[in-house]
């Protein structure tokens, strides 16, 4: 599990101390870098919070207390023509729950959120969700059929697809099933296996109307898609016209100013914005306009919510308003009180966040946090808050609204709704316990 | 040279020919994916014109005409816990300009802005340039000192940084080098070694501001800080106070999402919006605050313009107005006639983009292009204008206007007040001509 092991030492009272400094590193070094975030709580939350930080010793601060630059030559440029992170930073990466799925090809991998800044997620720390593995399809022998309600059924060669103009938009992907876990009383240890089914890109693509008015579409009698994936698992998703028409739907080959992962759907893949990853079908090789939905298996055995009645709620795809706080969060450890920035991530698939509050008492009172410009629509937004914590125990919460006024809901309210029998589109509010010890850990408030 | 080596086939009149197809993918295969932008102009042109695109041949288009989908299992989840592109898009680098330095640690590599779409620069494609060669510093022993006009000299440390208030901002670095060679008449071949000091980041960290506010910097004197960086190259800057109130300047370790690369100066930098990227630090080790400029080597020396009365212009290290075409452009071969989207980046160190003209014609007529939302401060936007070319030549322009009202200069203009011996700072208009044989190349307009 990649979590902390144990408590850190406790801050020194000095922090240019240099043996403390070493051996708080030492610790850090063996786990996460998210020690890093939370070590020397006493030294600078004191003086973030007002007071003076610890003093340079006596002395000429420029020789005394700076390592020694460098000396001698460095790495020469294009080391890598294309570049690598930190060798400090190898356990920030994507992890698959051990046992969650039977196998690895049809299974998840989650993105590391609790190490993650802004909202841009890095391509190479993107979730993974496959139904049958993924594939590295070569470009020049990938094809996309448009047919159904068309006048002109079209086969188009990536470069067809490559010479029309073009749109490049910020949005969140989340799996229909992040968070599912914590339906029940499974408290998932740290944000990475609670929340980290969800990524945020910057995706440029044709948007797909312009391709069926190409085909020639009837764009009143067509009502429905049905997108389909070249890769082994016969993925087919119904998607309304309704989203195809805003013009917001795109058939995306870049993401991150470079083309798709293989992991992302490599060449090509829907974007769907504010609709669960299942629907942003990967390896795109075939759109077809129909009038009814499909009724295909993955929205029909799979992705629905099975209700407190015992009946199957479908194509419930819009990812509803949520947020998570990522920093402090499960697996954390605050070494003591002081100073902390609370930091986190807020979303919906209905447009943009509009507000988002932070509890530290488990939902009696509330701040409003600081919404990090740009807020886009149907795209992450981070927000923070300042947070002076009395080393007495807290629970940490989050509450997202959005621009329709819609308010993430409690656990109990959404298991007033929902019953405890589901497994996809889990919003409810999280809530992170900091113990007195300074651990953080997942909580399911009753 | 990572430019085309010749022009590709015509395209087949009917885009599904297979065997055409093979041939252009073949030869694009050799060369690199931007050949395959280019591939098919005839066909899709004509479609996105307005006329239909060449239809399916008769029979079920479903079965005729698609490859078959995968079948089997493809790779497993984490198959890398960070992710890496696909193999076909190896090409997609870097480079080095052979014999531009003397030595590959004091050297720069290019970004290939012919391959990105959007704004976003990925990490692994940032561009480089070091003084002193690059350093992979281990950040338990990173510090960072503030001295000089403060109350109270500190030192922090990676961790005391990190758990500050930070904010995280779109924009873009761009080398005051970048399009130095264009300055005589030297017509460097592509977009990648013209304009590819120039990158764009979501950047993370706390405001310089912050820091000196702990340290009780004395705000009314103190009118420049002195930046310098931990590698061999003693690389120090002067910035102005004015730039450090308004909060702008960051000192930053997120750069997309996760920690800054070795090659970016992880794990800390200077963020200094708008400015040369000399003057974002990297590898931040110390900030000093005084009252006059430091005069130090790289802005006595180096970074400095040569006028045209023989007197060295220093401290210009805003960067002005500019912009590029990067498609279609120098090395890029035009397949035939019809419709092509001409897209591009624009900027402006004093802040947003209001507008940017492009000309097909040399400067002679200009239609405005659309710009993509969103649109930041000091940071990159990408522009794109439909285009029918007519078969003849065409000589492609962009001109950007920034919100202060600036309008990018022609060469001609640029020349008449700076003359022709700077090296630094050259923001001129880039004209891209396209031959009758559809090869794209660099062409200075007297």
């Amino acid at each position: 599990m990649n979590r902390t092991s144990g408590r850190l030492i406790k801050a020194p009272e000095n922090f240019i101390d240099r043996a403390g400094v070493g051996r708080v590193f030492a610790e850090a070094k063996e786990g996460r870098r998210d020690f890093l975030r939370s070590a020397f709580a006493a030294a600078a939350g004191v003086a973030a919070a007002g007071s003076a930080v610890a003093a340079q010793p006596e002395g000429d601060p420029n020789i005394l207390n700076l390592p020694e630059h460098s000396k001698g030559l460095g790495q020469p440029v294009v080391t890598d023509g294309y570049g690598k992170p930190s060798r400090y930073e190898g356990n920030v990466q994507r992890r698959q729950s051990p046992g969650l799925t039977q196998t690895a090809q049809a299974s998840v991998s989650f993105a590391p959120l609790q190490s993650l800044f802004g909202i841009v997620t890095p391509s190479g720390l993107h979730f993974e969700r496959h139904h049958q593995g993924w594939w590295d399809i070569d470009p020049s022998k990938h094809r996309l059929m448009l047919n159904g309600m068309v006048k002109t059924p079209k086969v188009f060669t990536m470069d067809e697809i490559m010479r029309l103009p073009s749109v490049s938009r910020f949005h969140f992907i989340e799996c229909g099933a992040n968070t599912g876990m914590e339906w029940g009383n499974v408290a998932v240890p740290t944000c990475q296996y609670t929340h980290g089914m969800l990524s945020c890109s910057e995706f440029t693509g044709v948007p797909l109307i312009t391709l069926l008015e190409m085909a020639g579409a009837d764009l009143k009698a067509g009502r429905f898609i049905l997108a389909e994936g070249a890769d082994g698992s016969s993925m087919t998703r119904t998607i309304p016209m309704s989203l195809v028409r805003s013009g917001e739907v795109l058939v995306a080959y870049g993401q991150n100013g470079e083309m798709l992962r293989p992991e992302n759907g490599y060449p090509l893949r829907l974007v769907v914005p504010g609709v669960q990853g299942v629907s942003w079908v990967k390896y795109l090789r075939r759109i077809e306009l129909g009038d009814q939905p499909y009724g295909t298996k993955d929205e029909t055995v799979h992705y629905v919510d099975l209700m407190p009645d015992g009946l199957h709620r479908q194509y419930t795809s819009i990812q509803e308003c949520k947020s998570v706080v990522t920093t402090p969060s499960g697996g954390q450890v605050l070494l003591d009180k002081g100073f902390y920035s609370i930091s986190g991530l807020a979303w919906s698939g209905r447009g943009k966040v509009k507000r988002v509050d932070v509890s530290v008492d488990g939902g009696r009172n509330w701040r409003t946090a600081r919404l990090q410009d740009p807020v886009m629509s149907k795209c992450l937004t981070r927000f923070n808050l300042d947070w002076v914590w009395d080393g007495k125990p807290a629970i940490i919460q989050s509450r997202a609204i959005d621009e329709t006024g819609y308010v993430q809901p409690t656990k109990p309210q959404l298991r007033g709704v929902r019953g405890t029998r589901s497994i996809y589109h889990n919003n409810a509010i999280q809530s992170w316990l900091v113990q007195e010890s300074g651990e953080v850990r997942n909580v399911q408030l009753s």
